[in-house]
This record gives C-alpha cells, structure tokens and sequence, in this order.
C-alpha cells in the first residue's frame, strides 16, 4: 500500500481525512440534491488563519438560519481543517467548512428528521482574479441576471445557490469581460460570484447594504477604511454610480483587495488601479501579519 | 467477497453501477460546491417507465438552458436507467438522471473550461404524500418565502436551488401543515417543494403560467382535463383565488394527482376530496396502462 496523496489538497468526510481527490459527499444527501447546505472558507496565508473567529461565527449563524447543525464544537471544526491544512501541507490555503442537510429516512420528506453532515477541506490558496488581472484591474460586465432575492434565500447564510451567478458568468466571460456583476433588479448593483463591491468616489468608499453576503472580507475593507479616516456607505449602489465612480474594486476571500479598472469594457476614472484601491489592498496583507486577526498553524509533529 | 446490495436502490456514477448507499459525487464538482447541475425524474409503474419521452426532452432542454452537456445520448441514458431499475429489481421506481457542471482545472473559475458529468440513480418509488395524507387530502400551508424568481434562475430547467422551498417547508411543519406552497411576492401562488399546484372551481382548472417548473404530470393533468372536456386556465392564480376554490390538488411525479383538501388549516370546498380532483387522479393512473405513455422493462437477462 501507498501512503494516500495529499500534495492537492485534503479533506474531511464521513469521520476521516482523505486526500481530495477522493472526497466526495452521499449522492442522496440533500446537500447535493436540494442545496441544503451552509458553508463558510477561510483562508491561511503564510501559515496562519485570517480571521478565524469571524469565519466560525459566520458559519455557525448560516447554519442556524438554515437550521442545520454541524454536530461539531467550535474546537474540533478548527482542530479537524487544521489537520486539512497540515496533511495538505500549506502555508497558503483556501479552506471550506461545510454542513449539509444529509437526508431523512426513506419515504420521509421532513428535513426536520434528517441527520446532519460536518464535511470540510483545505486546497491551494485560490484567487478570484489571476495576476495579470490584478495587475491590470479586472473589466467587470454588469450582467441582466437579476441576485436571489433575500425573500426567496437568506444571503447572509453562505449557500450554494449560484446558477444566477455561474449563468451570469457565462454570458460576462463570452462578451470579453473578466467577471461579472448582479443587480437586484431595481437598478442596484449587489454582488457577484465570490465576491461584495465598493466604489470609491470622492474618497468615499459605497458598498451595497441589502441582498448581499456579510462578506468577512466586506467588513475587513470597512474597518480598514476607517482606520485610515476613509468615509463608508452601507446603502444601495446603483448601476450608474458605479459607472461614473473614480475607482472600485471587489472584496473576496480569494484575493483581498480587487482593482476593478473597467465597467463593461469602458473605463473607470483614468483606467488606471484607483490609489484608495491599492491602499486597502496593501493593508489587506500587513493585517494578515497582525496578531489580532491572525492565528498560526502549529505545522510541526506528527501527520497521521 | 459478497456481491453489491442493490436492494435499496442503485446508481451509476463514475462510469460504474453501485448501491444507492455507495454513491457519491466530487466534493469538488460544482454540482454540489455551486448547485451547477441540472436533473429530471422519471418514474416506473408496474414494471414501465410512464412518459420517458417527454421526461428525457425536458432533461436536455434542462441542460442546454443552463449550458451543460451530459456526454450521453439519449439511448445511452435510457440504457444506463433501466439498468439502474433492473439492478435494484424495482417494479416501481423514483429514477433521476442528473448531469454536473464537474470542475474547472485548479485555478480557473471559467466554467466552460469544466468538464460535466452525468450521474443516475433508481430507488423505490417515492410518495410526496402519505397514504393517510392522500386518503383524507392535504393540509397545505401558505409560506411567505417568495419562490426564486425566474429572473434569477430559471424554473423551466430543473434545478436543486430550493433553499426556499426547504425553508418554507420547514415553517409549515412546524405550524402542523402537511406540505406547502410558495408565492411570487405578487400575490400569486407558484408551486411547492416537487409539485405544481391547480385549483378547480366551477369544473374550470386553474394553474399558475408563469415563474413555475413546466411538469410533466402538469402536462399529463391538463391533457387529461382536455380529454374529459375540462376547461384549463394557465393564468397566475392568486391565493385568495386558491383560497375560494371548490378543490384544489397538486401534480407531481412523486404520486401523480395529490388532494388538498384544507388551506392554512381551513377547508377547502366541503373539506372532502373533490370530485374533479378524484376523476383525474384516477385517470393518472389508468393512463400509465396505455401505450402511449408507458414503455415497458424488459427485467430478464443477465443482470451484471
């Protein structure tokens, strides 16, 4: 027997680490079959958590709204992807908690009867946006799809309901763009696939308050402007002031700070990476070496 | 080594047929990290599927709306089911057929890049309503979660975005109904967790037009409506409307023609099954004898 492969990534499922090629979840777990599930990602940068505390809350209160329960204290979700983390062995990694309705018995369709599911996983660190796209600013296309609504689906508990954005994402990647926008369908500008957006005009920083996720990364560009003095929004963006904004950019997990330089092919202010935008991406990464919102991995000793 | 128990239902996934409690999908498909799938449901009865036909064009219409391609054709498919129903030795079956967005190569997050998957599985016929419940009628409630509307996804493609349907359920549990209905945040109703729903009033059908999933047993009532001379109204259908109605009952593949009998805990007409509800319930099931719509199993031969 080999030793199992975790050079790509390992994870949690069904009470064991396994590498990730080789996780899977039930095809009858409703997780799949209903998108009955919350999640919450993490990530590790140089070989701590960011943010930790703000994920597990996080993940916690969407699996509440959806009431489901992991089944998992908060110490063992952290003792089991830091295990993920240290077989995968990553300084840099982008890790997914995840509860999942699992499935009644059969015949039953009552989701109170079903026994839910703690699954979870650590990979390479994944950006939303590739270098060059950083480099540049992203050409974001403001797509017709309209967002889920918040009276259909709670966007403040994480979950799987993206065909509005994968759909909006097709027809953005066909028309050139580099990722795309969703509106509410009432002319606001809400999020897109992975990701809340700012403008910035006049040095004051707007992001949409309403039908969006609470973003980890959101309130992580909120406290940062407002160390630096900078004003915030949280209110209705609409698509036009978007457009005739002097800078904006996207806030993720997976990538921080995300220059947007063009809206639907046209530019916005001179073209260029906004000078508040490279601001808050360069002090997305100095809070990752600050201890208050970091937490080492202890990578050392044996990996079972 | 013993041989797989197909007892419980069986599936094909990976290229292989397993035991419905082997199979799985990726963790890391975006059929499940991105609800990126699009499925339908047929069912066998007494030994024959009942409309395969119309159930295998709505499963490709289904995956070209959402830009999918199952990699089979529609033998292959029809081939890789039956086998599922024969392994699993089901004279009645909940056969579902599934196809997978798969994943993109690390790092992109271009969907067109990914590479789908098709997934089936058969187990024993499923019932969206008890032998009591359908016996005595069902007690429906009214939710106020309005169903995702059609300009975020799609509802003639069949898809696993009900999050709002599960929490809506879950809020009619608990208030001691039996199943429940979704609305369109205009006052119409729309359809419920599996089910499309008709009101019958004067001998007039009606059933909401818009912001629904286009069932086949939908179909198959308003073909059997027009063969018994009844009028059909494909209209939006207020809830006051439902309300009002002399009879309602909701059409699905999981029990064909289902009673209501009581709305919000009130009766319904004289509180009884209806009588137009009563013909056309039994005229599903004679019409899953005629020709026409059924295809037969041939259960003999070897089973691998």
């Amino acid at each position: 027997m080999t030793s199992p492969d975790f050079s790509a990534g390992a994870a949690w499922q069904r009470g064991e680490f396994v590498p990730i090629a080789d996780a899977s979840i039930a095809m009858t777990d409703w997780g799949f079959l209903r998108s009955d599930a919350a999640y919450d990602v993490v990530t590790v940068w140089d070989g701590a958590f960011f943010r930790l505390d703000a994920h597990l809350d996080r993940f916690f209160a969407s699996c509440r709204r959806f009431r489901l329960d992991a089944g998992k204290s908060r110490d063992e979700i952290v003792g089991i992807i830091t295990h993920c983390v240290r077989l995968a062995g990553l300084r840099s990694s982008y890790v997914e908690m995840i509860c999942t309705r699992g499935q009644p018995p059969w015949g039953s369709r009552d989701p109170r009867q079903a026994v839910n599911r703690f699954h979870a996983f650590a990979v390479p660190y994944v950006w939303i946006a590739n270098e060059e796209q950083r480099a540049r600013g992203l050409n974001v296309v403001m797509s017709g799809v309209r967002r889920i609504p918040s009276a259909s689906v709670d966007p403040r508990a994480k979950n799987y309901h993206w065909n509005d954005m994968t759909m909006a994402l097709f027809g953005a990647l066909d028309a050139g763009g580099d990722t795309v926008l969703l509106t509410d369908g009432a002319g606001g500008v809400v999020e897109g696939p992975g990701f809340n957006v700012f403008a910035v005009t006049g040095g004051r920083l707007v992001t949409p308050a309403e039908g969006v996720l609470e973003g980890v990364t959101r309130r992580t560009v909120i406290e940062m402007a407002q160390s630096l003095g900078l004003p915030v929004e949280l209110r209705a963006l609409a698509a036009e002031e978007l457009r005739g904004a002097d800078e904006a950019f996207l806030s993720s997990s997976g990538g921080g700070v995300l220059p947007v330089t063009r809206v639907d092919g046209h530019e916005l202010g001179n073209g260029r990476v906004g000078e508040v935008t490279a601001r808050l991406r360069d002090l997305y990464w100095e809070w990752h070496r600050d201890p208050r919102y970091s937490t080492p991995i202890a990578y050392g000793g044996e990996v079972s």
